[in-house]
């Protein structure tokens, strides 16, 4: 495999063109990967939005003293810590896409911030599938008790956190998709642009 | 992209070299493939005795007409089911994976044989990790209701089986990764070959 961090920051994508040149690309290929990087952003932004408003819902999630509280059980606190850990996530990868677009070059050295980027994709979204199929199966079970019976709010809250978590975790496997790519693009043209 | 369905089954896998060349590779290359191909076969084997292990121990998880039975509960029903599909997709991959070591050829046509791969590895992946965490937040549920007290062993096998479910996903992990690997020198080289 070649040795990429020479070619950084859009200087030079295509291995035919050695000498950096500023402004290689032309308007239609800056517009294409503008859009590309739009959508990389929007994905963020909607993952972000999900995973924080499933957190939102599960942190509220309680009835004064004499009725349950989320924290007493561990899949609903599965649940609420992995959909904060990526909102968390989701908002530090918005700033570095938002800087990629405004500045056209990488928060990090090219090679790590693709790696980077995947990496993590990959494993929150592991992480929030496997949270949220825990909380949806805990969710399930309580149903049938007092718990649900008597506070039927509560438990209607939770399955609403659990499917804003699915959403979440919809919307960072898309990002995966196109981090992917990039990755994809990396290796072949030792550059992070696909064109 | 180049449209690679022309170098096919080892015949040509280098751009370089377009004549196709029945015994292009030579003997050091061949064995670094071998290699790559048995340590597939290894995570296609071990996660199939893994996921064929935890159905088992799911399906035979049953005292009696008295005591609890596995079909009773969705989330072991989940916990049977994906591991016996992720056992019979590992079973067709061990078979594919040994044609291919005996044969030198793919079963399907190369650019269909590593996407199907891939992209089977990445779902059941998702798949079985949903299945294990919904099988884990019911059996730690189930802990501490009349059903565990009254049939423990009952209680135990569920562990077992959602354990052993979860060595599958990591196998099937291994698998992805690797399978990942092909899809990118697929994409780079125009072969599955990567060197």
């Amino acid at each position: 495999m070649r040795s990429p961090q020479g070619f950084h920051n859009g200087e030079s994508p295509s291995p035919h063109n050695r000498i950096p040149t500023p402004h290689f690309h032309n308007t239609v290929t800056l517009r294409k990967l503008k859009r590309f990087n739009s959508l990389i952003l929007v994905f963020r932004v909607t993952a972000f939005t999900f995973s924080l408003a499933s957190s939102v819902f599960m942190v509220t999630n309680s009835r004064g003293s004499g009725s349950p509280h989320w924290f007493d059980y561990d899949a609903f606190r599965f649940v609420f810590a992995a959909n904060a850990i990526v909102a968390l996530y989701s908002l530090f990868e918005m700033g570095v896409s938002v800087w990629e677009i405004s500045t056209g070059s990488t928060l990090f050295p090219e090679i790590l911030q693709v790696w980077f980027d995947f990496g993590h994709d990959q494993v929150f979204a592991y992480l929030l599938l496997s949270a949220d199929s825990a909380g949806t199966a805990f969710a399930k079970t309580l149903r049938g008790t007092p718990t649900c019976t008597d506070s039927n709010s509560f438990c209607v809250q939770s399955d609403i956190s659990v499917a804003l978590g699915f959403a979440g975790f919809l919307f960072i496997g898309l990002s995966s998709l196109l981090s992917g790519f990039r990755v994809v693009c990396f290796i072949i043209n030792g550059s992070r642009f696909h064109l």
